[in-house]
């Protein structure tokens, strides 16, 4: 038997017990020992939950018990979380964590306190929820560099995005229901902003190159600019429009990382990642793409990681699962330099002065239309550089939205 | 330094050695040490290839010498494969295979040799070629209990249907296109009946319910029955023929596998898996549903697979990393009681004569047309036992096709 405390009893933390619960007999064969939770930390009180008599208020009562040997972490944000765990860590117990802030500010730090006690420190749940995407870039493409890492990573935006286009309503309506069915927040600037899967793939780009990646390098673009008029172009051009999570190893060899809307056709893997569903598409120099699907949120599929993240502790008690993530910090490429295809629309209407303007600026474009949509023009570029669109966007007026394409 | 030996020079031996070079240090970084190949044992000569000086044509020479550590069986085939792989456990050595047959047959008596030992005997390479399955089952679904697991496991077949599908050909005409382009052997009995893709869900159905699933007692179809009328019909409801390895858990808890081709829609995961792509969805009873994506076969991304293996032998040289594969055989439920919609074709003209007759036999249906076909009747059933669906065979005339649905 090994004892397990869960810190925090909200979705998360209550989802794991659900787990350690219904499938209790699998886990421990696979585990090679039953897994017993001694203690929950919880602010809040449970009357009437089964749980009440594993309540604890006190952290040290967790970290000065020598019978806890993993602590796990499902509390979210960076402190107490971070304090917490350093100090389990450092007190013997290994940790397990689906807090996607903690890990992208501090899993350096906390991978090296890990290695360093022969403990470990896993999280796999805090990237794609479910998705195994840690264990796989960490031990399966051991052989490749990575040459990109692009995710559909935050479910909330992808609903909103889907909804949009399958029932053609704009923005503010769908981001209402999403919030009514419980899939946005209350306060959605996290998801909507792009800053949820800035995290995601701060963290997954560290793994990738094994260098520390800063969220705050990261170029992000929310989701709130996307409106049903983009929508209609989209599906006139056969396209969908996705917040993609990026990192690109780009000729140069240097790294760029970005979050943005993305316009993408059926050809690409991620294309069928809808609804609250996540994606995550990897190309390895040797072994091509690979992509990984799944619910990239929700209680049981994210307990399901953090338990098998618990599971592989079990079986590496004194033994430390190696992970490569210096805390070196990798320089990212100038997001100015990066280029790409623009889908553009502007005010105005298709006259041939608009278009030697648009000419001018741009060279040679792909006119785009879509039914019902007048009183502007709409256009692909070929491939620019991202400075050179921010310069036209000053001097061109009448812009009325820019989406970035990978066609 | 660790030392390996390569047991085969073919596709993916040559594969291993050109991976092992293009991405050296990067490797080295993440199995902790350098991997040098000492041997190749091929019977063939290679003049002027620099691996010369490492090929040795007698297996003694690998398994007598103590500096060897790992074995990379890379040759195909049960024997000698099996004799050369249980020689080198017994000697102390770890194996990494990419051998399905093997795999098939012997993964249980081969990890509990491994496992007495201390050593490793890792096989990711041996289905899904590149893509990530077997370490992700082992490691990451260990919170679930896994309900069902369906792949597209062979990428010929796969490249015969899209091809069929995209370019409205015949089977037979595909077939040879695919054979002179090298996606299909002159020999394509093993791909085009399902064998090889029989053998490898085999693997993951062990895998999956942690005993001995006996590729023999699977029941399985290929797709030479399939042509290009039925494409047609598919096409008209907006579906695709997959040819799908699946074992499943029924709800009386029992397993039923199969190989079979299957009609799917674009609501699952696997719709998108075309060309010589493989794709494989699990479904666990907290996680939901996963899907994994990649190249199925090809000289570097299995390469890249097995490679990966090597460094994790490399990382656990005197560590077994546990897979639960009991060599006690699971007996598999009775296929004849498994239930299934089915498209079925007959020869006929659609009168009331030939409509009452179906009704008769079938109950409701749902009659299907596609443009250009006529001169027969097709229609979908609802559930039906395939007991019924075989006793009806019998007792129908002019039965043109039958295949299974998944909608």
């Amino acid at each position: 038997m090994i004892n397990i405390a869960v810190l925090g009893y909200g979705t998360i933390g209550s989802g794991v017990i659900e787990v350690l619960k219904t499938n209790g007999d699998s886990i421990a064969k696979k585990a090679g020992k039953q897994i017993n939770v001694k203690y929950i930390l919880d602010r809040k009180e449970f009357p009437g939950d089964p749980i009440m008599e594993k309540l604890v208020k006190d952290f040290e009562i967790i970290l000065n018990d020598p019978e806890v040997k993993i602590v796990v972490e499902v509390m979210g944000g960076v402190e107490p979380a971070y304090s917490y765990v350093k100090a389990a860590l450092l007190n013997g117990k290994s940790v397990v964590t689906s807090n996607k802030e903690l890990v992208a500010k501090h899993g350096a730090e906390l991978l090296d306190i890990a290695k360093e006690k022969e403990l470990n420190f896993l999280f796999e749940a805090s990237v794609g929820g479910g998705i195994p995407i840690i264990r796989p870039l960490n031990q399966s493409l051991t052989a490749d560099e990575i040459v990109e890492i692009t995710g559909i990573l935050n479910g909330t935006t992808n609903f909103i995005l889907s909804k949009m286009s399958e029932e053609e309503s704009d923005f503010d309506t769908v981001l209402k229901n999403a919030q009514d069915m419980g899939y946005a927040e209350r306060n959605p600037a996290a998801d909507i902003e792009g800053h949820d899967a800035c995290r995601k793939i701060a963290i997954l780009s560290s793994l990738a190159y094994g260098m520390q990646v800063d969220y705050e390098d990261i170029y992000t673009e929310g989701i709130t600019h996307i409106t049903d008029t983009d929508i209609k172009y989209a599906r006139a051009m056969g396209a969908r429009i996705k917040l993609f999570a990026t990192s690109v190893r780009d000729n140069d060899e240097q790294v760029y990382a970005m979050v943005a809307p993305m316009m993408i056709k059926a050809d690409h893997p991620l294309y069928i990642v809808n609804d609250v569903f996540n994606g995550i598409f990897v190309r390895g120099n040797v072994i091509g793409d690979v992509m990984f699907y799944g619910s990239g949120a929700g209680k049981l599929p994210t307990a399901s990681a953090v338990v098998a993240d618990v599971v592989d502790v079990a079986k590496h008690l004194s033994k430390n699962i190696w992970t490569i993530w210096s805390s070196k910090k990798l320089e990212l490429k100038d997001i100015s330099q990066v280029k790409h295809r623009f889908f553009i629309r502007v005010e105005g209407t298709a006259d041939t002065s608009l278009k030697n303007k648009i000419k001018d600026l741009f060279g040679e474009v792909e006119e785009v239309t879509a039914d019902g949509v007048d009183g502007e023009y709409a256009f692909l570029t070929s491939l620019i550089k991202e400075q050179d669109i921010t310069k036209i966007r000053e001097n061109l007026p009448g812009i009325l939205n820019v989406i970035r394409v990978r066609f």
